[in-house]
């Protein structure tokens, strides 16, 4: 197969982590023949920096004319702690988001038999945990109208839905809830929210075409709670924009490093691949930050191309690195200075050689 | 003292938990000489029943009359699953919020040393944590307008504030802070809404009103995460209406069981102590409701009034039950059938004979 991937490394501790996942995929080009052109583009705060825009039109048209994009991280913290900031890094995230139509966030959230030890969460609380989360990714707060007022005395954010943006995703969660254990939870806040009985009332109108679903509605606040005391109740979890941002960033606490998380966005016509953690400016260019978010984004990239083998070795070396303790220093307390390149080197090298690899 | 208390037990399990609530009130009144009358108001489900309206007149007069109100539950499943409906239960509580003008909700989160091992975390991360969240009660997207289109295919809600609004808690936050370890932490998502933005703004105005103490400006996804990691690096939590609902849900695993939480809410001229948890509809009528957040409310109304020893003797009761095992089943592992009532009582009779309480 013939992809054309568009890098966006942006900022912080993405570039070092990306790096890891274009090894990665450039070792399974080669094991199985595909033919994999990167070419790299700007976004975030480095963008900014070098452009003084987080999205530059050219980034935007390498994305859209690239058959998936593989994305790193953006945020820096002088903007974060700049309320007044016009522009920002994160604009140049929702700018692709939004321009490339990417609605469905899909966030799997599975806990590690070997790093169940790792969790705050008491181990037979968590095993087993299966979560496929679908968050809305082009709606919602978001988007909506912001405004601040001249005096910058009040300021307001609007969260909005139309039938047609929930429905799109919902379609999407009730399949993936059939090809798994056939439950879909909604998350929102229908008794306090407009926009919320808009996904109520669509979610309980589709139900009736997938009669092998069963269908839950939590509110946001019980669900996070939910989430903590019993995970292992959710198969796909469907919510809107913010709340699955929340909810998929605490479920981290689950599989025990935020590191490990990857995301797959998706619309009618674009992909996109990223690590859901942030820049982690503080971690950034120590080596120290786990690039197994981004190789399993990676992994995603494959299995949307239907390259299912190819994913399927990609896990696999995650797999045994994990097993072998071979990660960065969030999950590994056996072996010290296992950096970010060294995981990467070794699922390279699993690649290559998937029945000889240990470490060296 | 002489106190008027309005008496609002709600639905589903508010009327069991409200009970023992005034049980313990009653009992401190007659150890220390103290007049409470108490008056019984209608609201949320069961006003909707008996009056077609969820906060009626008459309840809102008895509010605004009395010294303080005592909140047992709202809500309702039907209700819930009925995203269409226009009279909702929730309307009371808000209705209430609002026109008590009731800004700041409190919400303690202490971990108890004899309950560590009831919560989903594990005990080294939470041992001594102690957490105190205010959350914003009268704004944002919880009273902002809320549009359906006409043909119900777009809907809305505005997530709003201004200036005084975030200031009025800020400061309350941070004399708070200043009495305990001189931590704040503003939980919002200023990379993304302008009303966050504002909130960030705000707080960094007037933190050199408050050299001593420290601030931390944390993203609500990431806040998600650090309370179950770490929840002992918080000491006091500033946060928007929306973000409080869930945090402090959340923040219940830590306890081990959503019946321990208490919260007051506070305005200028009126004040209302509720638990956190909902109507617990299918606990209902079971005895098996936790009535401990309730009482522990009423503990907190007693505080708001300067009455600090009567607080603390009904927190001695608490604790006691606690390590007692007089819980109910949420809680309890040891004994069978300790009902809600039979936690009331022996905490009331704590309060009348604090030296020979027992179990009987
Ligand atoms: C960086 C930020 C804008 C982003 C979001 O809130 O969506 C991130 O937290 C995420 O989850 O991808
Ligand atoms: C019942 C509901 C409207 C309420 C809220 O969201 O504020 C509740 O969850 C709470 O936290 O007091």
């Amino acid at each position: 197969m013939k992809l054309n991937i568009a890098v966006l490394p942006g900022d912080g501790a993405g570039p070092e982590v990306t790096a890891q996942a274009l090894k990665v995929l450039k070792a399974i080009a080669m094991e199985f023949n595909h033919v994999f052109n990167f070419t790299e583009g700007l976004v975030g705060a480095s963008a900014i920096q070098k452009t003084g825009i987080p999205l530059p039109e050219e980034t935007l048209d390498l994305c859209e004319n690239a058959d998936a994009v593989l994305f790193g991280a953006i945020g820096n913290t002088s903007y974060d702690l700049d309320p007044n900031a016009k522009i920002r890094p994160e604009q140049g995230l929702l700018g692709l988001r939004k321009s490339l139509g990417l609605y469905a966030n899909i966030r799997p959230v599975i806990a590690y038999e070997e790093l169940l030890n790792k969790s705050s969460l008491k181990k037979r609380q968590i095993k087993d945990t299966n979560i496929l989360i679908y968050r809305e990714l082009t709606g919602g707060i978001y988007f909506g109208d912001k405004v601040l007022s001249d005096d910058g005395n009040k300021a307001s954010d609007i969260c909005e839905y139309n039938r047609f943006e929930v429905e799109r995703i919902t379609h999407l969660a009730f399949k993936a809830a059939q090809s798994r254990k056939r439950k879909l939870a909604l998350v929102d806040k229908a008794n306090v929210l407009e926009s919320s009985r808009l996904w109520r009332r669509v979610v309980q109108e589709l139900t009736p075409q997938y009669p092998d679903v069963t269908v839950d509605y939590l509110f946001i606040d019980n669900a996070a709670m939910e989430l903590i005391i019993n995970p292992r109740q959710f198969d796909v979890i469907l919510t809107e924009n913010m709340f699955g941002d929340i909810l998929s960033e605490e479920a981290s606490v689950i599989v025990g490093s935020i590191g490990l998380l990857a995301s797959a966005s998706i619309g009618e016509k674009h992909a996109m691949f990223e690590p859901i953690h942030g820049a982690y400016t503080k971690g950034a260019n120590k080596g120290i930050a786990n690039p197994i978010a981004s190789i399993l984004s990676a992994a995603m990239l494959l299995e949307h191309f239907g390259l299912d083998d190819e994913a399927a070795l990609v896990r696999e070396g995650v797999d045994k690195s994990i097993k072998l303790h071979i990660t960065t220093p969030d999950l590994n307390t056996k072996y010290d200075h296992i950096t970010t390149t060294k995981v990467g080197d070794f699922i390279e090298d699993f690649i290559n050689n998937p029945d000889e690899t240990n470490l060296n």
